[in-house]
């Protein structure tokens, strides 16, 4: 049996154009006789859906596209989708998530998702019942042992949160299934890749049987899906494997145990500093395509000289091409000459429009409003944040008149303590390297400058110290540990969710500065709430996979107290 | 039997605070002779912990505020709590949301929550395994039903979302209760009192038994919780009924049928838009109390003159006195003669330190920064935004400077059609009428006049069409349908999730209107990404109970297109 598998890009919501694209491959999957073409979880329409599943229109629109692609799908082409199902029962949430086997010109079976994320960005039981019983579905003398997404990840070692009671991998097998088949809307993470590699080789061998499995491919606001569609064999090994973070397509035969001779995944750098470039690059891309035409001309980037603004900036160019992207440098009386001037560099070097506006009149004009006010007080964040404002003010007014859409520049070690300016350099619609750590910025940059083969990010801006220049001689690690340090504590508290006392055993770094700065990020917390939303490439990012309350106090009763 | 019911207020993550607050009023009903004192849903945590929840360290401090509660409590006294235990199971979600009855010294009885709110603001299934057992407990010769907020709601009429397969009431009745304990933590809306009272009746009224409700009361970053706590005797008929938005405490002596005489919320006005008063007060109040001493010394809010910015101000004032709010007006050109003169007029009114700093240097200056990038172009919103920012950054200086709490002014109808500045007037921490329509907000002004006995929101202020003043005589209405045909649209859109056709349908407004509103909410959705957290009054907020990609087209597949 010939079964395409079709990696594509929907977009939410877009009923009519993800109907249009299944459509489209479908008839491609058919020129190359294939009896099956496989689709991503929620193909038709796009993932995450969030609330829009909510509005009883939504549902009705998304079964006529179910409709038509029953009736339009090409004579003697089976094809599997993923759709949102009303539940018929009177009790339990409203729908299903469900794939969908249209053949014949109609729906000829369907598997209920069974194991229904609710952690970190995922929150499928807000909308959806678990499927209940596990069975393969028949199809033209095969047995396929047919899920969706996490229905494949119940695994002791692997799972990403909590296990569940049902493991419908070894249920379809118990049940007869002769391939496995998943669908999937399983967004980007370094490390991701490998997880599924394990997981799949793992039920292959365990069952003897192959594995087809179809991930959703494009960025959908900040979450990033990578694709990595691939098919195993009975023993496990990769018979073929998809390009990642672009739409692919291609047709096993069933019949031909190693049909690949090229291609997808085979050549491309899958290390995880180009894994993330490739990511962001993808997510700043389909940021501005998928909004919509002509709603962003071009991208925006505030440049300071420093490391976050001029990777950020050579991302944007890397997705949509200097041509599309916009740099303007806004120097202050604190700002280094280099600022200027690398920046002036980075955009020679880039090849892109580039401009130079001095915040000084701002600043002067606000120091004489609130003149009288702050009389006889001490310089201090005041200040200093009404400088990183009057640039954002000078970036929206830009983006605003000409429609670019402004990227913000801040990293996640910055995001994470709060050394950024609400309304000032946190201002723009996409935060590009928000889940990026400062010591992986570094990383990016030699990546860039790698991948070009040539200096893109200036030297003397990989080189010089970090600073936000907001008063005379400021340096980020005045009052901040090295970035080296500063991470670790992160990522042990942020992505490893540990306390202090455990990062403290952990790490032996001095207790003092590991509370200091969980206080840090603790407090910061209003700012972030605020943030644009953020790209995200590790497993715990900023936004809506991490939701902690702004009013709150983190005490405890002493054990000493207790009796 | 004697049973205090104690409507305490909680801090998030304050388990060191909590618990002594918890002793505190244990000893009060301790005092009275209680036998049994009932706290409300997770108040050793604060409702709602959110991820705080995935913090093992977190927990494990729980488990210490639990233990040193059981051993501390007065002797003799009994104490219902609630708080998260750890699920001992392999599989599953890792919590329960349990009540527990401390008793001699230790936990002499558990109740897991069965039904797990996981919809609007609700994300319980996040965290939490459903309990699977309904049995009563055994306490001093009653056989208490015991159950946690929403396992008493799962009522075909009044059910918020979905039903569910279990409906513990109905088990801990045929299990043999003799009375019914539900501890919660529900938040308030408008009409939600009607909805318990309703629901709670119907119990006592199918079984025959009284029933004790205890909830939390406080505001939570964006949750107001209404505490509501009432006595209901086995007629249904309301025995005691505590003070709305206030801690509140009362004995209930379960051999004495009607001892209530007076207090609680007996001859409070519980109007909605009384109701809407109170929350909003409290909202402010805990935002400000609750981030902790010498965070924020006071409130800070713009002045246009206008009814939004008024009301927001007399609201500060209710909650923290006029001594700690401070009024600012900042005209520009656009602005009318009355904007300043009707801000001074309120700010006299209501005795509040107020600053008149004109914003004119500064747009001068972005006019003098931009005016070469700018040059050819026609004015428009990228200069109208400019004023909107000057604001927020003269106002987010001062709130640097002082550590005022910048409160934000936008009602629901502006949010929800994109009438605000990102990063201009939508800056600051708290976003206090961004759940009440425009509509509301002349009642509240009413009301705001009528509880003080005189005029505070100026006449002028109310009777003046709305305008934003950003160019010459701009008003709202020459872009906007009135504002009650507005409000109904966006009502049926956003909190009964209609489509266009329906909503066209139900109000016989023309479709054009309709069809232009509704794309302009889903085209706002990333300003409201950003938006300030904003305390919740209806069913449906905007915020985290309300999620929608960011990134998104709506189309569908033509109903003529289907075969």
């Amino acid at each position: 049996m010939r079964i395409a598998l079709c990696q594509i890009n929907p977009i939410v919501g877009d009923l009519a154009g993800n109907a249009e694209k299944i459509l489209a491959w479908s008839r491609r999957a058919s020129d190359e006789n294939a009896e099956l073409a496989v689709f991503p979880e929620l193909c038709v329409t796009g993932y995450p859906p969030q609330d829009l599943l909510d509005r009883p229109a939504f549902l009705d629109d998304v079964e006529d596209a179910v409709e038509y692609l029953a009736a339009q799908v090409p004579e003697g082409l089976a094809v599997l989708i993923g759709a949102p199902v009303r539940n018929p029962d009177k009790t339990g949430r409203r729908l299903f998530n469900s794939a969908l086997l249209l053949d014949g010109g109609r729906v000829a079976g369907v598997s209920h998702k069974a194991l229904l994320p609710t952690y970190d960005v995922f929150d499928e039981f807000r909308h959806f019942e678990p499927g209940e019983t596990r069975q393969f579905l028949p199809f033209r003398g095969r047995k396929l042992g047919l899920h969706v997404c996490e229905d494949m990840w119940n695994n002791e070692e692997i799972a990403p949160f909590h296990l569940y009671d049902a493991n419908p991998i070894d249920e379809l097998a118990a049940a007869g299934a002769d391939l496995f088949v998943n669908i999937s809307a399983s967004p980007f993470a370094v490390g991701k890749s490998e997880e599924r590699t394990l997981l799949i080789q793992e039920s292959c061998r365990e069952h003897g049987l192959p594995f087809v499995y179809v991930n959703q491919v494009g960025a959908n606001t900040e979450l990033i899906f990578d694709g990595d569609s691939r098919v195993h064999g009975t023993d496990g090994a990769i018979l073929w494997h998809a390009m990642p973070f672009k739409e692919d397509f291609f047709v096993w035969d069933t019949e031909c145990p190693s049909p690949w001779t090229g291609g997808g995944w085979e050549g491309v750098d899958v290390s995880p500093i180009a894994q993330i470039h490739d990511a962001l690059v993808l997510g700043i891309r389909d940021y501005v395509e998928k909004t919509g035409p002509g709603v962003f001309e071009k991208g925006l980037i505030g440049l300071s000289g420093g490391i976050d603004s001029a990777v950020t900036c050579a991302l944007a160019v890397n997705a949509l091409g200097p041509e599309r992207v916009v740099g303007v440098t806004m120097p202050s009386k604190y700002s280094s000459g280099g600022s200027v001037a690398d920046s002036q560099t980075l955009a020679d070097n880039l090849g892109i429009e580039f401009h130079n506006v001095t915040i000084k009149p701002a600043v002067d004009a606000f120091g004489e409003m609130l003149g009288p006010l702050f009389e006889g007080t001490q310089e201090g964040v005041a200040e200093e944040n009404i400088q990183a404002r009057a640039r954002a003010v000078t970036l929206m007014a830009l983006s605003n008149k000409f429609g670019y859409l402004l990227l913000t520049t801040g990293n996640k070690s910055e995001m994470a303590v709060g050394y950024a300016t609400l309304y000032g350099d946190m201002s723009g619609g996409i935060a590009v390297l928000s889940d990026v750590f400062k010591t992986q910025v570094y990383q990016l940059a030699d990546h860039i400058n790698e991948l070009a083969n040539r200096e893109i990010i200036p030297r003397n801006t990989i080189t010089k110290p970090p600073s936000a220049e907001l008063k005379p001689g400021q340096l980020d690690q005045d009052s901040l540990p090295p970035y080296d340090i500063l991470d670790r504590i992160l990522d042990l508290y942020i992505e490893e969710a540990l306390g202090q006392d455990d990062i403290v055993t952990k790490t032996g770094y001095d207790e003092a500065i590991v509370a200091k700065i969980i206080r840090m990020v603790d407090r910061n917390e209003y700012k972030r709430r605020q943030a644009a939303p953020g790209l995200r490439v590790s497993d715990k990012a900023f936004g809506v996979g991490r939701r902690l309350p702004i009013v709150m106090r983190r005490t405890r009763v002493e054990r000493t107290a207790i009796t």
